[in-house]
């Protein structure tokens, strides 16, 4: 029998890996279903059915559908409060402040983060996966911006061990699909091992069952593009 | 007394305005703390300890600091839960069905919405204030992705009367303050009226108590800067 909840989209794309690590976290089981982008599949009448602005990913867990990847993750750690990692969005006794200690580095990934980082990834991972040239004045300019951002994170990792404390959460995993496109790039992974704290960050993060599944995910070989 | 609650920053500002408009449904008393950006009060060390990225608004309430207005205003709301508008992230029998329903609609707002509206005002109301000239380059590629995201929410708002459904939620709210900046310019107002159901629906929510309160409060006269 299928699992109920399904993710369409590839795993390449950040968006689709981070709702794919949250459900890893929280062992909930899925089905990952592709949506050809080559072919716009993305923007057929059935996926705007799904989600209305045509992106990846699109999420159903039985009649429920969520848009935002975001969005999403939140959607799985509240219906799914049971199961796996349970502190992902804060331990119940700790309330609405514990949350809001995680929804403030959820908002600034979504932010400060992830359009700069995002804009990079494009450049440099899949302009050329489209047979696009890459536009390195881009990647440049989106590069000053992100070191701003990563030197808050740096004090930041330098204060607690995550984002929003002692534990995993929410908040660290949001980060992880665009740190990972920057770290795998000779030209970018500077901008994480430059920084004391937040290298070792990811040295832990990254090496979480969860994520090491997710990046072998995005390893399987794809169909060869028509 | 002072009330514990307190926004650091000027209500001319979008994201201010967002907290504002959250703890006067909430009714939720607070107090707005000027922060002076002419003189980059907003990059002191003390400002910075509220909000490492020096940005507005900081936000505290009694000893609790949380930065980012939208992660400010799901903190309202789950804080003060008992108080004022109850539903504002949906009904307590709804689950986190109920609430997804709103947070994908929060997430399009800060992802989709955000960046091209609030380019948009830069231009037109933000850098005449700061004596900048007006880039009409900008105006008009970010008029063009705007476009694209209004539509989904005309369409959207020709299915249910709110974002989210039959009520209105933080969805609507999180989207309030940049609206009122395009339709408060003949350049922009356009882009709201020449849309049957966006219309209709900032017709309805811009009369609310909480939202002619925030536009007091940005018509207050500031002092003149030095």
């Amino acid at each position: 029998m299928s699992a109920p909840v399904t993710v369409y989209g590839p795993a390449i794309s950040p968006a689709v890996a981070r709702v794919a690590a949250c459900l890893l976290e929280k062992d909930v089981p899925f089905q990952l279903e592709p949506v050809d982008m080559s072919k716009s599949e993305h923007k057929s009448p059935s996926f705007l059915k799904l989600q209305p602005f045509g992106q990846v990913p699109a999420f159903k867990d039985h009649l429920t559908t969520v848009f935002e990847s975001r969005a999403i993750c939140r959607y799985i750690c509240d219906q799914y409060s049971d199961r796996g990692n349970r502190t992902l969005l804060g331990r119940e006794e700790d309330g609405a402040v514990g949350r809001a200690a995680i929804e403030q580095w959820i908002e600034s990934e979504g932010q400060a983060f992830n359009p700069p980082s995002l804009a990079i990834a494009f450049q440099l991972t899949f302009a050329p996966l489209m047979g696009r040239a890459t536009d390195m004045a881009v990647v440049e300019q989106n590069e000053a911006k992100l070191a701003k951002v990563l030197d808050v994170y740096e004090q930041r990792l330098g204060d607690s061990q995550y984002f929003a404390g002692d534990e995993f959460t929410l908040a660290d995993l949001v980060h992880m699909p665009n740190t990972e496109l920057l770290a795998s790039k000779t030209k970018t992974a500077g901008l994480i091992t430059a920084r004391k704290n937040l290298s070792r960050w990811w040295d832990e993060v990254s090496v979480r069952p969860s994520w090491k599944k997710v990046v072998e995910l995005q390893s399987v070989p794809r169909p060869p593009r028509s």
